[in-house]
């Protein structure tokens, strides 16, 4: 019951754009993902969205401080922006350099800014929940923006192509990092290619990346421009932002961003899914059980997939035929 | 029927140590895991173990070349050697540059080595169960080493240290990677540090790691020793080959090994039990449901947890109690 009350108020603390209800429902969402439907189900009268911009690149190209520059400016315009930080190594987590963490604190003071980040190492399919859901909480709040910060290298559990409708995609000068992530592949998910800290150089860079677009077919005729920042100093940030206006008119023009949000709702029902069943299976097959065909295939590893069909096998799924 | 011969014939080439015979094993375990279990019981009267060696570190690091000298070392001394890169940017995948892939295809010309890549993204615990098959086709072609190359900055899918004995973090100077990987308590991963391209430097970067493990507590007592390499050259690789034997004496001492390899079993354990839910979940649910939601949740995003709840709700499981 008590529990039941604190919701409500928090709730209505949230309505009235309380920063403190936002970050205790993000808090119980993230901890008590049963509590989210409940949460969400207050928002239903809600028709707002928000503006999704994923910035991905390596750790150390500096993609915080590009976030606080962004955001910086975005302010300054009178928007509102939630910022969700899924780099460990970000200085909104605690990571990174002292100077990097002082300016990003004096962003972070603006009444119109909230900053989520998401340091830890999330169990199977943890930071991508979290993540959407984070989302969806920004969206009710009524945040114009929202800004994903992610260690973007093909391989991370959570997909940001998935979620955000801009990509910038930020690398640095001398590092090589250009042309391994075009030889991979990686270099396609951007929709506007960052190459900052343009002080250390970095224009052969651009004009690689742009040769390299020359063999690319893109997505709904948008060409990706490439931008050269320095995040710290704040120069080429003013054109950085004009061409995710740009982008954000193109794919409004062309359809693409209900494509975008189909994808995005798309990817979290499959999260959903997969959450539901993580509960079912544990409350399935408890530790005892797995311990005890470890320690078989400590033995035997070549029995291990029988060992597994074996534990399974008496487990029984069933769907009623609709009515 | 023919399939079944393919498989037989097969099985006897790969017993006969052939090569060929490897690499369709692997594919066919990549693209039908339903049949790995046929494939595996063929193996149970097999006891070999291999030692598996990760290196991880961010794209660029040189962690390809430096997975070339290790082997090109171990070769020397007759010892044979599985390869697994799942790094999308390695010259084993076709990323990187020209005169990594050149040195690379030098080495894999040797009979003793065997290199699979896996270049794609994988869908969810895709990439895990393939890296885990192979390590167990590995060691049952008789590896005595696998070594397995990886993208590590904290939120890869596929989590190295859940599967290698010994793991080399690679860091490169002036970068502000080991600071970086530091202050995101990713450091604590490694076994061994190893700053590669030592021509540029360095020493600095190692002095601080250094530091930094000063303020550590050691599993088991070990005290990750810190190398610096030139991958292209050779230059400090006998002496990072002399740290993993260390390593690998340590933890078979220690008993840490067989903890290592118990980690391993279990995370094997746990990605078949998700494998065979995603199969259940595949045949339960179908596309028009879940387009038709996603529709539905494109109206109302927020009550998207109630429709997947409604979804979910007429799928029933169930355990026969064991008799």
């Amino acid at each position: 019951m008590r529990r039941e009350y604190d919701i409500d108020l928090l709730i209505r603390k949230f309505k009235e754009k309380d920063k403190i209800a936002l970050a205790r429902l993000i808090s119980i969402i993230e901890n008590h993902p049963e509590k989210a439907s409940d949460i969400f189900k207050n928002f239903n009268h809600i028709k707002h969205d928000s503006y999704i911009i994923g910035i991905t690149g390596s750790p150390g190209v500096g993609k915080s401080t590009l976030t606080g520059a962004i955001a910086k400016r975005l302010l300054k315009e009178g928007k509102s922006i939630g910022v969700i930080s899924v780099d460990p190594t970000s200085p909104f987590s605690g990571g990174a350099f002292l100077g990097d963490r002082v300016r990003m604190t004096e962003v972070s003071l603006d009444p119109n800014i909230f900053i989520r980040s998401l340091a830890s190492r999330g169990y199977r399919g943890g930071i991508s929940r979290a993540v959407l859901d984070i989302t969806l909480l920004y969206e009710a709040f009524g945040m114009d923006f929202i800004i994903i910060e992610t260690v973007g290298v093909g391989q991370s559990e959570f997909e940001i192509y998935n979620l955000a409708y801009t990509i910038i995609v930020v690398m640095v000068p001398g590092y090589g990092d250009a042309i391994q992530m075009q030889k991979a592949g990686i270099i396609e998910i951007g929709d506007i290619y960052d190459v900052n800290k343009k002080d250390l150089g970095g224009a052969d860079i651009a004009a690689h990346i742009d040769m390299m677009l020359d063999d690319s077919t893109f997505q709904g005729g948008w060409r990706p421009p490439i931008v050269q920042t320095n995040s710290i100093t704040g120069d080429g940030v003013d054109e950085l932002i004009e061409n995710i206006w740009d982008h954000k008119e193109h794919i409004e023009l062309s359809d693409l961003l209900s494509e975008k949000k189909k994808i995005r709702f798309a990817y979290k029902i499959k999260e959903l899914l997969y959450y539901k069943i993580d509960i079912v299976l544990e409350s399935l097959i408890n530790q005892d059980e797995l311990n005890h065909i470890t320690t078989k295939a400590l033995e035997n590893k070549f029995q291990i997939y029988d060992l597994v069909h074996d534990l399974f096998s008496d487990v029984k799924f069933e769907r009623k035929s609709k009515s």
